[in-house]
């Protein structure tokens, strides 16, 4: 085997948790190669956060104009659904990786182009595109960024139908005229929105009772009253039982009939991409998702030189944790490799703490939920001892400046023992950027007597902070 | 003197900083009066914040969808200024404080209106509006809160010539043809961002060389040059010597020649309204700005009863921060009458840490600037080692996405022995909610390894903190 073969780093996946990862592994003074079998940039770049807000992007803009006497009449034109898709190609950089390329070349990180798969302790297995196989091999360590895929439902007829994931979803070249999508989470609703405001009529099929079943429950009753206002068929209960395309799509719903429609989203949630990595060569289980421990080691596999980052460990699914997960084990990874000593206490640098208490998520609907830290019902259910403290941010001044008839909703979560917020979830128009004064405030662990100096600005919405501290005090 | 005039707190201004600081004494245990001879709700609520960003509003909203292809031609029509003026009638709640009167009524304070004056230690004579004249007597505390007029320079012609303060270009009925505007503050770039989008042709006249000149450079920097390209005539080093009205204003520039406009308005600064207030009464110079230490207690007044908050105490004009002293000021009263300790400490319950500090502003013009803390010439004046990092916020992904050709920039300005944020500068379009992320990390004092863990979420414009923190880790 040549020495060109042979890293201090191998990271498998170049999505943004892996070219996080290497970078920081790069900068801490590793070698590092970075293998990856489709674009360098990974599901976020082309097929998921930056196209689906390039989508919602400006019907959402223009609905604000919309909400504003004055603004209103001078904002009634019709949405130019192919200037939309137009600019969507040129968020997803028309699916060319070119510039991820560059990048990974100026950071010093060999690109390996391929399929690449574990081969025991500290070798990857490259089948390269042009066919042939390479052997890579890591001095200290291997970390697999490999994300996660589409999972879809075994159902009859759904291979041969030709269905949407995600990707088709947020690639799709024009609107179908029906488009009916399976699923309650934030890529269902975030594409409902989508795709109703660029012309589809869409059916939204929820097998359970609620939207956003994983956060506050008033997140998914706004968003729902929302769907239902901007057009959106949406049904809760209901099933997918089988489908079949001929011409059009007809879904099988079991009871509740049959639904027609021209393409169907399968937004069920999503499987770790393991199922071809050669997990198996190193004693884990293949297909399964990776656990890791704070610092991104894989648990259960010997040797301390098996990490893994972002969604395929499933500590937090989204682009920003993977992310973040990259900073801090890629720095791991270089500190371990140089023998420097980690800081492994709690919001240490060689921890990746956030994960468990304050983890930020942006649901890009009209109106945006945005929250971080625990929910109501993960709080309880850990046994602290918390109050939850509600405020209709529409009360707000600055909020009621922003829209005509706004509606929206807070909850601050306040740890009763420590007096400081374990979460906060916010729903309304524009409160995306409102959400790191809480992820600050929760991470920062700051005291609620401390957020009292913290004013906020007159008059915008962030003054619903100052709403919840006196909602608080009673 | 009857007991009906005695009260345990007298407070003159019934503005956001009188109003709050009544109700804290009140929940403190207090009665209280509080005397006002114009509008419950005060300058804010009438003439200021609110109709100022009634104005603001909807052509803001309107010119973010034209930054957005595919709603672009959507939002092609014509602004509807007589909307708009409508719509900010009813923020200025038609200028009937009957809302504001219900608020005191339910929480138990006493209105008494009229012109109130001091009258001696803890005595406060109002001139009532119905003649004659009503003592009222103060068993604890006298708190001044009547904040400040436009500050208009004295110029041959101006007492004649009709011009416009902050409240006429807030509550005017029309637009005019042609308005002059004196001064680069935030009242001057935001009424010339105003008008100008709702029809007039705005010329902006400005003694020195910058606009907003207390703030970053980069921020008045950016507010010209848009200002220039919406079409305003921006124009340095010129001052007004002297003016005249016949139909249409001149007003001579001196060598610059002159200027007609069918209005003009100064926004030249604030003078404390403590003019015939009775200052000399107690021994202060009437007219002048009265010093307070951080509880609120006038400086050189003896026995402990005046207090005063707000504008006239010149610690920071603005609306939330008169608030802020108002909710600790008033009660620190209530405490000190009630013989309860008071938490003197920086940052304790007693005292107003953040009007030193921790200071936010939002100038709503487009981009919208918004600053909390220090500057780098503040900074480096205190002595303090500083370090300023910078970052284009258009090359946030959340930014490209939110508009087409996003131009903004941040700052953070570093303490380096401590490493917390000493100060944050956001310039771009829609930064105000973005502000109190800035604003709990200052007031928090959160350190930048604590930082690390709060991420933003993606894609938002919030993504900047990440960058700021990367550009000063190098």
């Amino acid at each position: 085997m040549s020495n060109a073969d042979a890293f201090d780093l191998i990271v498998l996946g170049a999505g943004p948790t892996g070219e996080n990862l290497a970078d920081r592994a790069r900068a801490g003074g590793l070698s590092v190669a970075i293998v990856e079998r489709e674009l360098v940039g990974g599901e976020c770049s082309y097929w998921a956060c930056m196209p689906s807000k390039a989508l919602l992007r400006p019907p959402a803009a223009l609905q604000q104009a919309r909400r504003l006497p004055g603004a209103r009449a001078a904002a009634g034109g019709e949405l130019d659904t192919d200037a939309v898709l137009r600019r969507r190609d040129a968020f997803a950089a028309h699916w060319q990786d070119d510039g991820q390329v560059a990048w990974l070349d100026s950071a010093g990180i060999t690109l390996v182009r391929g399929h690449g798969r574990l081969d025991g302790e500290r070798r990857v297995a490259v089948d390269l595109p042009e066919g042939g196989r390479r052997t890579l091999t890591a001095r200290h360590a291997v970390a697999l960024c490999t994300g996660t895929r589409a999972a879809l439902p075994d159902l009859p007829g759904i291979e041969q139908a030709g269905v949407w994931t995600n990707r088709e979803a947020t690639g799709a070249a024009e609107a179908p005229p029906r488009l009916a999508i399976v699923g309650g989470g934030a890529v269902a609703v975030e594409l409902a929105t989508a795709w109703q405001a660029l012309g589809s009529r869409v059916t939204l099929l929820v097998r359970g009772q609620a939207l956003l079943p994983k956060l506050e429950p008033f997140a998914g009753e706004l968003v729902a009253e929302a769907l239902r206002e901007a057009g959106v068929d949406l049904r809760f209960g209901v099933s997918v039982e089988g489908l079949t395309r001929s011409g059009e799509l007809v879904l099988d719903l079991g009871e509740h009939g049959e639904l027609r429609a021209e393409e169907v989203l399968f937004a069920t949630g999503r499987r770790p991409a393991t199922g071809e990595l050669g997990l198996e060569t190193v004693g884990l289980e293949p297909g399964g998702w990776i656990e890791v421990d704070d610092t991104g080691l894989a648990v259960g596999v010997p040797g301390g030189w098996l990490y893994a980052a972002g969604d395929v460990n499933r500590r937090a699914l989204l682009t920003h944790q993977g992310k973040y997960q990259g900073r801090v084990f890629g720095t791991v990874i270089a500190d371990r490799a140089a023998g420097r000593e980690l800081d492994l206490a709690p919001w240490g640098r060689s921890v990746a703490t956030a994960d468990r208490v304050a983890v930020p998520q942006v649901v890009f609907t009209d109106p945006e939920v945005a929250s971080v830290g625990l929910t109501l019902a993960e709080a309880t259910a850990s046994g602290r001892r918390v109050r939850a403290v509600d405020y209709r941010i529409g009360d707000v001044a600055g909020a009621a400046l922003f829209a005509d008839g706004y509606r929206g909703q807070a909850r601050a979560l306040i740890d009763l023992d420590r007096e400081t917020v374990l979460g906060v979830t916010f729903v309304g128009a524009g409160v995306a950027e409102l959400l790191h004064s809480a992820t600050v405030a929760v991470a920062g662990e700051v005291p609620l007597d401390r957020l009292w100096h913290a004013v906020p600005a007159y008059p915008t919405v962030s003054e619903v902070w100052l709403r919840l501290l006196e909602t608080y005090r009673g």
